[in-house]
């Protein structure tokens, strides 16, 4: 059985405990739902004072310039690319996920209709997060064209739907739900061999789990920087595209910012051949701005000590579920081995939502998601194993005394 | 011959001084370019420290409910509402003006498409800015349909040129580079004469001059929210769709936070039917919420205040040009009449570029736009009259001085 005596001592061995000083998070709570939305850098609240009072309020117009406001999404996307096996300068940072989706799906349709006309499909998961589907469904109902979307029921018939006919694959490397991780090596070598091309959604893998794209040979992704980059909320997401794609990557979206030359004012769209040509409109920029305090937290560790501690803390989770609850009516939905999990850890529980309201009431922050599943997100830059203790702690108490209930009772009548 | 007497007079009797405190203007500056990015209202500074502190940092995932950041996008609509003569509920603050282009053109095409198909052109002006015009051609190049894009050259020839094959009309009220103010109620009567739709681009005229879509019978608009209303760099735009159309419209970016009922994460997009539909992904909350320190300050006066202060600073500064600087090679491409002039004044001049970083080397920030255009904005909520005689005071040293001719070096060796 493992003890709290254990958590502490793993703590006190833990090499980048220290890292936790870097995040603003208040007392009294144990934050496991960093995977939804990460917590806040001590730095941020500066940043954005000098974002606004200083590059804003003082210099103003000049900032685009003298602050390098415009290159922004590049410096970014600089800062982002080790974490995500990326090199500088094939990423940027830019308006939303489900922006950056359609943008990549309808350059990877665009560039196989020129090759491979036939293929028709776009192969996705039911269970993939909803708007990765919704993109899908925006697009391709607006070209008017054939193209199927096959929306696959279980990771296991992934690669047999992945076939011949196969234009697109779009994936989400780590489910929201379940927290299952795919493999991306194996199934973008699969998408490969049949003349599919792959984008990856790493909403909920960058800076939790080590992600190679370029080592994958990926082709596309994109993915959101507030969970484990722990941004902001809804801080701007990014876009990347294999260097091999980038000459024909082209997108409806043809704004300004991804013209070759934005400032002479042309009544032409010329792309830049640089991966700016996947940025649209001019950016907000104090969001932006705080996206670079999350990113410089990654820069005193490495992805392969923060994967190690991610599944120290999962491995925890499990085992003391398995110790402390004994519930019948517990469903782990997170695989229990290593290469198939990600940072976050799902259970099912009939009295899943009224169970999560009750460990907030405690302070215990964790979601619920549709249907009926508690998520618990373990940050390895911020989650102290003494955290995964007290949580599980709390919703035994909570199950042992059936504190819920009532929450099940006042989310019926509110 | 006026005086700077007379303009220190103007601004003992503005009604709207007061106003001017509310901003955090830098000394030692006049700043003529609101026009392209607003003053910070002082109270900005403050709001992020909430929004990154306490909304962030204390309250984490709580405040999407909590501290309404999932309204945030309706609520600084219904803000913005009365200023562009909408009704609360009709628009929402999102995404970039380009983005917002995209999902206008693509709704009205469509809308135009099942009950004109004949209908084949686009129309906007070749003056427009240019992402009005990439937007547009990005657009129509991805549905590979016949459309015709009509870039009209002269505001004269507009009617002329909308007629009866005229799908949409996509035009920017105050030209950005002019400031020549196109007339709303005429030009959308007209199209509609001819069985056109209107989508407005009001980047350079809300909180300048009074806008009425719902008065002139505006079918949908967009805009920016971070110049005249100040809602900071790249602030997320907003985008208006007429009530008698919200139900036809539709466009491809059908992102999760358009859906009826986003939390219930189905796999079939299904928009609300709500203005919310013009929503995709996710926003970026701190930039969103700075934009309510910009609006708050409108709630302090009204359009007609603010028209009538904005003409007597365009017409001041027109007058004490035609006065202090006469020379042969400045050209006021700004309309005099007031009915077509927005909020900010442009001369052509051969050397506008040096004459430009003279300007703003003597801290007077106006800016400069290809071709030999100088460009100042005049926002009436901070600039005072004085500052007009002191802009062309330096404005008629450096012409007689010809101390710009040492920029145009420095600008070709540099």
């Amino acid at each position: 059985m493992i003890t709290l005596n254990d958590c502490i001592n793993s703590d006190a061995q833990d090499p980048i405990a220290r890292l936790r000083d870097q995040f603003a998070l208040p007392d009294n709570v144990i934050y496991l739902d960093g995977n939804s939305l990460g917590a806040q850098p001590k730095s941020a609240a500066m940043r954005a004072q000098q974002v606004i009072q200083q590059e804003w309020g003082q210099n103003l117009i000049r900032s685009w310039n003298t602050a390098g406001w415009f290159d922004l999404p590049s410096r970014l996307g600089d800062l982002l690319a080790p974490l995500i096996g990326a090199r500088p300068a094939e990423l940027v940072v830019t308006d939303s996920t489900s922006i950056n989706l359609f943008k990549t799906l309808a350059a990877a349709l665009q560039i196989q209709a020129k090759k491979y006309p036939h293929k028709k499909k776009i192969v996705t998961e039911r269970q993939n997060f909803p708007t990765d589907i919704y993109m899908i469904q925006g697009l391709t109902a607006w070209l008017e064209s054939d193209y199927e979307i096959v929306l696959v029921d279980t990771t296991e018939q992934l690669t047999a739907a992945i076939d011949t006919e196969t234009a697109v694959v779009l994936l989400t490397q780590v489910n929201y739900r379940s927290g299952e991780m795919l493999d991306m090596h194996s199934l973008t070598a699969h998408a490969h061999a049949q003349q599919a091309l792959t984008i990856w959604d790493l909403c909920h893998s960058a800076g939790a789990v080590p992600v190679d794209l370029n080592g994958c040979k990926a082709d596309m992704a994109v993915g959101c920087t507030y969970k484990y980059l722990n941004g902001g909320p809804g801080a701007p997401a990014y876009i990347w595209v294999a260097e091999r794609h980038l000459a024909d990557f082209a997108h409806p979206l043809s704004g300004w910012w991804g013209h070759a030359t934005p400032f002479s004012m042309q009544d032409t769209f010329t792309p830049t051949a640089t991966i700016r040509r996947a940025l649209c409109g001019t950016q907000p920029v104090v969001s932006l701005a705080l996206v670079e305090s999350g990113l410089q937290i990654f820069q005193q560790t490495d992805m392969a000590t923060l994967r190690k501690k991610s599944l120290a803390l999962t491995d925890l989770f499990i085992q003391l579920m398995t110790e402390q609850c004994p519930s019948n009516d517990l469903t782990l939905i997170t695989p229990r081995n290593h290469e198939a999990r990600g940072s976050h850890v799902s259970y099912m529980h009939p009295h899943a939502y009224p169970l999560v309201q009750a460990l907030i009431q405690r302070g215990i922050i964790g979601d619920y998601r549709e249907p009926s599943v508690m998520r618990f997100g373990f940050t390895p830059l911020y989650t102290r194993f003494v955290d995964v203790w007290h949580a599980v702690a709390a919703l035994r108490t909570i199950l042992e005394t059936q504190a819920y209930q009532l929450n099940a009772v006042r989310h019926t009548v509110t």
